[in-house]
């Protein structure tokens, strides 16, 4: 086997999980998803292609249905260039991972140097591992004081810096996973201006565009290098289904390409995975035709969700925290316990709480630990709130 | 872009197929799936998992139930070492082409030589190419002379003279999708024997090992590398749903591994699809538990549309055709018409008969025509012969 596969790290998260095998008491917010099933009339709609004998090849590409609702759906959002611009530029992906995947062999190869935000969730970094790239991390910096103090920011200089004419790629998270941290259109148009002289392109993982909460864009999304690119520039935006509709276990996504990409993706897709189940298509095909039914509600009540943990965990003891701005998670800092992993396992044991260790998204967030949000039902979280606070005075 | 990407071959299926496109009148053959809907009682597992709520992430290995199955049904067709001994070995992929493309990654890194037994579907060679390998080709040839001419065989000589201490990975699909041509348990032995003493990994594609029409094995299906290899020799062998429980569309696959490559077998998961759908991985569950209800009837109807299709095609003139004594194809040489991509777009718009080109599968298929023959109607057969027929005469 090769050694730099073998050596990707497994996950820290799913070590923690282990520690719950079988204890159905575990509060579980380990994961990033929410607990909620996907709405019915988007599983009917799997179930009536399923019915109607829909089991068959298709497109590489996606279906032509859903490569229009999409390019509808990405207009609506990024408006300007009418929904007949976009269609040339998608790809319907088995899920947002995947896209990111094909995205690092397209552009990927031994030996290339490729720049990541950190901390992030750790597929963005493995996978131009798995295709020999040197990955170099680039930090954020948590806020040491004022009313942002315990939040995770953007060192635009050390960013720029590391982006040289070496630099064949840039991968990006934001809104971000753990850290909830996002980017400003302004800041992405000097990465994106930076990244044109380098000769960079930028893989934007934006897959919580939607789960944004600061309310300082037109329609309420989060800035997207979409926004600011031109067709041809060297951008590639990775989304899904999963958290927006509700559909992580889909495995449905998309990307969004210059169109002189987009024949080679067909290609990538035809021998990764040659095509997304027709009848996964047919679903997320209506979940975009009535998405006003699910994403405005979902994301008003992931916004109660936080507004009802992040109180609850900065008024515990030790508890360093910066209110996210988007994405589902609370990512806070417990003084006094250095070893995040180890404090994850206590917790799943003694307090019958499930967090991910923040070392599990990189070694710059060692003592954090990570809390989905997600709820259907916010009691969930008071009480986990609570079990961290008796498991302080134990 | 990277240019190894860049200058992967366009299918050239895709290519013969988009000359039928808005042609009802065309009877399709190009593609490797049967023209019938996956079994009722397959989809109602999927509805019924569907309606109660399954619609969350996976284990990155497969639902344990799945697992289980699988070993049982591995145990089954390979007797001797017990279910337990396979649960350990096994891993759920998003459609067999997507566990080929992770063993790729597993195995292979730039620089690297593969060697493929050819023609093959692209995919294969694809694959490594995409890790950064150079592929080296080994064609079958063909039988000159004698009952089995116009039948496609290995010149073992040739292959174990290409695997040297040089060669990372052996790559082979048999039954083999084109030429219908299979391997020998004998062969198989050989084969294994010299990759043990060069060191190289054995990547066999054994998605056909159902679809077996010898008749000289104890119980029907293909000999399989399963039959002759240890537990801890380097041999990955790939599987699918696809074709022996007809689910092409529903991308659901496994690999069957050494036990000591699962653990990270199941890193490259998370970081290519992360799992595959509860409710797909419910459905092939219960196509495994009632499978004879499926395969055995599928096998034997397979065997009746190649016994309706190769005397017809035989009896045309200028026809080369072995029989095929495995998978789904029949692959077969029309003297006089040496582009067979030409050939192929000809056929669909003047005899409106879609087949796919021998040279999609390799240079040493050029002039060669590929006819899937999975047909719930054996009368298409038929009357695609018949417009093959009327065609040579026009």
């Amino acid at each position: 086997m090769r050694a730099v596969v073998e050596q990707l790290e497994a996950s820290r998260i799913r070590e923690v999980a282990n520690e719950g095998l079988g204890r159905p008491d575990v509060l579980k917010f380990w994961f990033g998803e929410s607990d909620e099933v996907t709405p019915a009339f988007i599983r009917d709609a799997a179930m009536a292609s399923l019915q109607a004998g829909e089991t068959f090849y298709a497109q590489n590409l996606g279906l032509p249905e859903l490569r229009e609702a999409l390019a509808v759906y990405t207009d609506g959002l990024h408006p300007g260039r009418g929904a007949a611009h976009w269609v040339d530029r998608l790809a319907v992906t088995s899920g947002g991972v995947n896209g990111l995947m094909l995205a690092s062999q397209a552009l990927v190869q031994a030996g290339d140097e490729v720049v990541a935000v950190t901390p992030v969730w750790p597929n963005l970094v493995a996978q131009p591992l798995i295709m020999g790239a040197q990955v170099r991390r680039v930090p954020l910096r948590v806020v040491a004081d004022g009313p942002r103090a315990g939040a995770w920011a953007l060192d635009m200089d050390a960013l720029l810096a590391a982006i040289t004419p070496a630099t064949r790629l840039l991968v990006v998270n934001a809104p971000n996973n753990p850290t909830g941290w996002t980017l400003g259109a302004d800041e992405q148009r000097a990465i994106l201006a930076h990244c044109r002289r380098t000769g960079t392109w930028i893989l934007a993982d934006e897959v919580y565009e939607r789960v944004y909460f600061a309310g300082d864009t037109p329609n309420g999304t989060a800035p997207s290098f979409l926004d600011v690119a031109q067709p041809d520039d060297r951008v590639i935006v990775a989304h899904s289904f999963s958290k927006s509709f509700l559909m992580t276990g889909w495995r449905l996504g998309w990307l969004v390409l210059p169109s002189t990409l987009t024949a080679t993706f067909s290609k990538l897709i035809e021998y990764n995975t040659s095509c997304a189940p027709v009848f996964v298509q047919r679903a997320a095909a209506v979940a975009l035709q009535r998405g006003q039914e699910v994403t405005p509600a979902l994301v008003a009540h992931l916004r109660v969700c936080r507004d009802t943990l992040v109180p609850r965990l900065r008024a515990l003891p030790g508890v360093i925290l910066g209110e996210p701005s988007g994405g589902m998670y609370a990512f806070f800092r417990l003084e006094g316990h250095g070893d995040c992993l180890q404090t994850a396992k206590h917790l799943v044991r003694e307090a019958g709480l499930g967090l991910a260790p923040g070392s599990a998204f990189g070694p710059e967030a060692a003592g954090w630990l990570r809390w989905c949000f997600a709820s259907r039902d916010t009691d969930r979280l008071v009480q986990g709130a609570d079990r961290l606070r008796r498991w302080q005075a134990l």
